[in-house]
């Protein structure tokens, strides 16, 4: 598959898409019930200041509109056009439009892509007629697009059973369903979605494309998106970019682990992760953050869209519960947040303004007695947030129906006074001082641990930006090489020349095809020593038991060549075996493996993980798009869960983490170097306190040699 | 410090406080602002028809109930009284109450154990008091108690602003603040509490001990706690137990990872888990179901009070949208649960009902077209749940306004119809449509992950009272043997016969003092071999450099034994060098943990874990209460996040889990039997297809010999 984001963004379609001059309605009606008579009713509604066209044969007049019998009788080329017929006549309408001149069409029709082999055919012919003619194609099978500064409610969702709320949200679904469902809880929280687009089965125009466009737009703050499956990487990764450089957030999530493409191939980690931990690493790379699910991706919104991101991840937590206060702070721990002990002085202040009962230290208790006088929460906010141990606040508290002014006057004085982002948490708070609070751009949620994961976003988009502003990332090609499923291994020593010239450390190694050659060969490399059988046909060389370790005496290195031989021909008969592979024993430190791959979405990837046996059921490995930046390692190893490891447990020193920045950059460096090479696997890599070795690898080459 | 839970429980007492028959308010006042004035003003207000006295010597009468002076010039003994004055006039006021013969007194005021050592001193004055007197304390520092069956309003807390709500929920929580936060928002969705408990300090009566006996009341079917500290393990373990047998889920909240008591003691993996861990080990294998918040609380609650459990793990999950279906995949697939591929009739019957667009297989996707005829919502989930491999359905759609009473009819059937539980997720619904379904005691949660949480809920529940119901579980003495904290190692010797003796499989071993004594051992034992320092004063004999293995030849042990004695001496100089320990090498295999710990709040408790390097950074071990029954060892080992590691991986055949379990059985009973040994650590244990054997171990006893 070509990625379409690989071309030019079509910014006059996307124009014509959410700022249309005119729009035509291909198979309108009068009846809103129906999805082909909903557009012209909310267009209507909203003020869509454009022209209107409904094109029917049947009626003259739809709602007051003028209504056409055909596209040709229509006295301009409409800018846009919602295409509502069935799905056999779609393809001729398309046509009919891009002869008129649209920029582009809506196609609301189901039945294409989604529908089997017939579906497909159809949404060939779709994407022929659109290219034959110029127009481009947002869906088909969508349910339209809102833009709701400019009342262009081009779309039948039951999210437009209302009219589009305004606000500084750009929102992009490539599931209808599920993206009404989200608009609306948007809506009932306050969160406006100034524009709403649903791409459909993207035939054509893509979601990610369709964003990096609004980002442009001066009134959007944060682009938030569900995504079912990338069609565009491209444009995914310079939608990021985009993102962090205009510092608009960008917030997706995406569901689905199946892995797209699981390729056979003959690797030794190669089932270790499916696109998804792919993605995922490359979306923490490029600074997108990723939202869990519909709540925590409208959590995160809101609070990109009122508060800044914390400079560092110190958090004050003030309550007036120390039940709530330990909840969120077993959160935070979770999360990598800090909940800093505060400075002597700040202590001290605070001890000045908190009632008796409560505790100065952090999370600060001003028990409920705070309310006799709301300036102590005032003050304590103020004195926390003066700490430099501290980057953010999170105030939490219930109910206090009766106290509604007075804690929006303390949150009023606070937005007014302090630098450092703040955000509330208000159980059970009157319906009334929430939307309070929203009108004043104060961020307020009513659930105490969804309070933390929320500063989690916070501070780890604070991090990205900090970390990619100002770079520039080379660009990669992301397409796969040709041939990358039928990739074999090079042999052992044709693949460490390749590697040790990339600069990647290896163990030494010399190939022998008997015994007496191997015994020699083990004497001039050092012993004690290793034997490994060589064989195209077997990847594999510990499962079929072609591996002696820890050889001391040239016997042992000739019994081991005999051995390894032996087995070879039992385990695979018809093998062909080359020889063996003698190398001398590494000095065994922390394990790791470390890999390349050629995502089918992303090109190339650079993983690295805890290595042993516990990295198969754990998989506790991650990923990042080559070529990588030296401040895209910290960020894959903070991923790790065994991360401490690194750092060196039970008296082991620490690993040498610029020698692995060095490895990881290198292998990353080859990669775009080589796109012969379809996969490479350190597995074992060593990594010591003065440096990092790999004693196994294998490189799976298109080009065998 | 003594388990309160461990006496008989009082119930006339807890009667007293949810069902009193007269109810005195010490320090009472009209002004319903004042903590003080509102329980008057609430029992009024909701119907109590017990007696009310105020007594405040300042008031002949308060809000039109005659006043009295002093406890003493009551006209009766009161049943239950709410102490609302000065802390430092508690005690008094407590006194006379018992001595005019009150069962209970909920002590609102602050000042006690949470405010330094007057306080403390005040608090154990206050339990003196109480104990000498008769009268038993719920509180101090506690905002009250409702019965909102009865018109028990005896609390200050915000959330009887408005009159509670009857329900089948059975709340408790050591914070009012929270407790508070937390009941306003089940009030907010409907869900009523029936009871809702502050204990406070608990410095008498606990939080478990008052819903051990709510739980017998027939207008209970769900117990819920939030909790912060376990003052009484004793009676949560009755507690857990009685939700088992009367079959009413007990869900508890609990925050706080610090451990109560880390002991210093020296053993290798001591450090691995807080008390947290333990509780969380417990919890599961007493079926109770821990919430991770309130929100997550709640949403369990109102499933709980709804739905039945499923009788296995398969959901079938039915959709307007693919996408919500796919993030609900990958969330079960997180938790456990299955969605099962249906059977191929059911995938018949299902295609035969819904849209040509619509998917059959699971998840089945209805596409929004259902909405033109209901009943093809009500046949899928039929059909669907009448497959065998379907455990539990769960529905998910959005919005939907216009067609509320038609899903409201759909559900209705289905209720009346299907056997199987159901649930809904129903996004953005308008408030009519979820009001309506829950009083019709259908299950609705407006949020799409959190409805997978909620089956897995349920699933969770379902499993252990297959588990447990029926088993009767010895009791244990949960309380520390004395002198715990200075217990010593044994010598390795004396400890491998006490384990062996016990059942427990170790290497073989020898204790030698000299070179040539350790050779011969060797020669005897079987080579190769390892030399290890004994010493009791190194417990940890890697770190000191005292261990060599795969020794081949007696030379070799000679060496080693030198290299050790001198190494130790080195290591820490003024150590009582013993000698050496001499063990065959044992053959590897999957290396695991297996300890057992005596829990400050539990006792003694079993750990096992997965060994290697990254227990100690993934701390992927887990812990169950002794003594065990068979039954809770697969449920240990599924709740590691490596199990797979133990059903064979790359080519290793599976751990053989019987003699596991039997290992495990066997430290648990010696545990019991054994009170003076304080911790045993078998680290590595080598588990293998043949059976597991532990090569070295550490057994702490507070009887050294």
């Amino acid at each position: 598959m070509t990625d379409p984001g690989a071309r030019t963004l079509d910014v006059s379609a996307i124009q014509a898409l959410l700022h249309p001059e005119s729009i035509a309605v291909i198979g309108a009606t009068s009846d809103a019930n129906k999805l082909n008579g909903r557009p012209l009713h909310y267009l209507r509604r909203d003020g869509y200041r454009g022209r209107i066209y409904p094109v029917n044969p049947n009626y003259e007049d739809v709602i007051g509109f003028k209504c056409y019998p055909d596209v040709e009788s229509l006295p301009e080329a409409p800018h846009m056009a919602i295409v509502a017929v069935a799905a056999r006549r779609v393809v001729a309408a398309v046509e009919a439009l891009g002869r008129k001149g649209t920029r582009i069409a809506i196609v609301f029709s189901a039945g294409f892509g989604e529908m089997g082999d017939d579906g497909q055919r159809l949404e060939r012919d779709l994407l022929d007629a659109a290219r034959e003619t110029g127009i481009r194609i947002c869906g088909p099978n969508n349910l339209g697009v809102i833009n709701a500064f400019d009342g262009v409610t081009a779309t039948f969702s039951q999210y437009a059973f209302e009219p589009p709320v305004v606000g500084p949200v750009a929102f992009a679904s490539q599931s209808g369903a599920f993206g009404t469902g989200i608009a609306a809880l948007a809506r009932n929280r306050g969160v406006g979605f100034g524009y709403f687009v649903n791409t459909g089965n993207e035939v054509d125009i893509t979601l990610t494309e369709v964003l990096e466009q609004l980002l442009e737009d001066d009134r959007i703050d944060v682009a938030a998106a569900y995504l079912e499956g990338l069609k565009s990487p491209q444009s995914l990764l310079r939608l990021a970019d985009k993102a962090i450089r205009l510092d608009k957030p960008l917030v997706l999530t995406k569901v689905g682990r199946k892995a797209a493409g699981i390729r056979a191939a003959a690797s030794h980690t190669g089932a270790l992760a499916g696109e998804d931990a792919v993605f995922d690493g490359v979306a923490r790379q490029h600074g997108i953050i990723r939202a869990r699910n519909e709540e925590h991706m409208l959590d995160l919104v809101s609070a990109f869209a009122t508060c800044s991101a914390p400079q560092g991840p110190g958090v004050a937590i003030i309550t007036q519960s120390g039940g709530a206060a330990a909840l969120m702070a077993d959160r935070a721990e979770e999360l990598g947040l800090e909940i800093p002990v505060l400075g002597e002085d700040t202590q001290a202040q605070l001890r000045e303004v908190i009632p008796p009962f409560g505790v100065p230290g952090n999370p600060v208790d001003l028990t409920a007695q705070f309310i006799a006088e709301p300036n102590v929460l005032t003050k304590s906010v103020k004195i926390a947030l003066a700490d430099p141990v501290i980057d953010i606040a999170v105030v939490w508290f219930q109910l206090m129906n009766a106290f509604v002014d007075e804690l929006i006057d303390v949150f009023l004085e606070l937005k007014r006074s302090v630098r450092k982002p703040f955000v509330v948490c208000w159980l059970a708070a009157p319906e009334a001082a929430l939307a309070r609070l929203r009108e004043e751009g104060i961020f307020v949620i009513g659930a105490t641990e969804r309070t933390i994961d929320v500063v989690a976003g916070l501070h780890a988009y604070g991090e990205a930006r900090r970390r990619l502003r100002g770079t520039t990332r080379p660009g990669n090609d992301t397409a796969m090489p040709s041939g990358t499923d039928s990739a074999r291994p090079l042999p052992s020593i044709a693949a460490r020349s390749l590697l040790v010239d990339a600069g990647i450390p290896l163990v030494d190694a010399a190939f022998a095809t008997d015994a007496d050659t191997a015994a020699r060969i083990a004497e001039r490399l050092g012993m004690p020593a290793a034997v490994k059988i060589e064989s195209p046909d077997i990847p594999h060389k510990s499962a079929a038991d072609g591996v002696r370790l820890g050889l001391a005496t040239t016997d042992e290195i000739r019994a081991a060549v005999d051995d390894v031989l032996a087995a070879a021909s039992e385990h695979r008969a018809g093998a062909r075996i080359d020889g063996v592979i003698v190398q001398p024993m590494a000095e065994s430190g922390t394990e790791l493996v470390i890999g390349l791959r050629r995502d089918p979405v992303f090109g190339p990837v650079v993983m690295v993980g805890l290595g042993g046996i516990l990295v198969e059921t754990l998989k506790d490995v991650t990923f990042a798009r080559a070529p990588l930046a030296r401040g895209d390692v910290p960020l894959m190893i903070e991923s790790l869960k065994g991360r401490a490891v690194l750092q060196g447990v039970r008296g082991q020193p620490a690993v040498d983490l610029d020698s692995l920045t060095d490895v990881l950059m290198a292998l990353s460096q080859f990669a775009v170097a080589h796109p012969e090479i379809a996969e490479i696997d350190l597995n074992p890599v060593f990594a010591r306190s003065d440096g990092v070795v790999a004693v196994d690898w294998l490189v799976l080459s298109t080009e065998p040699r």
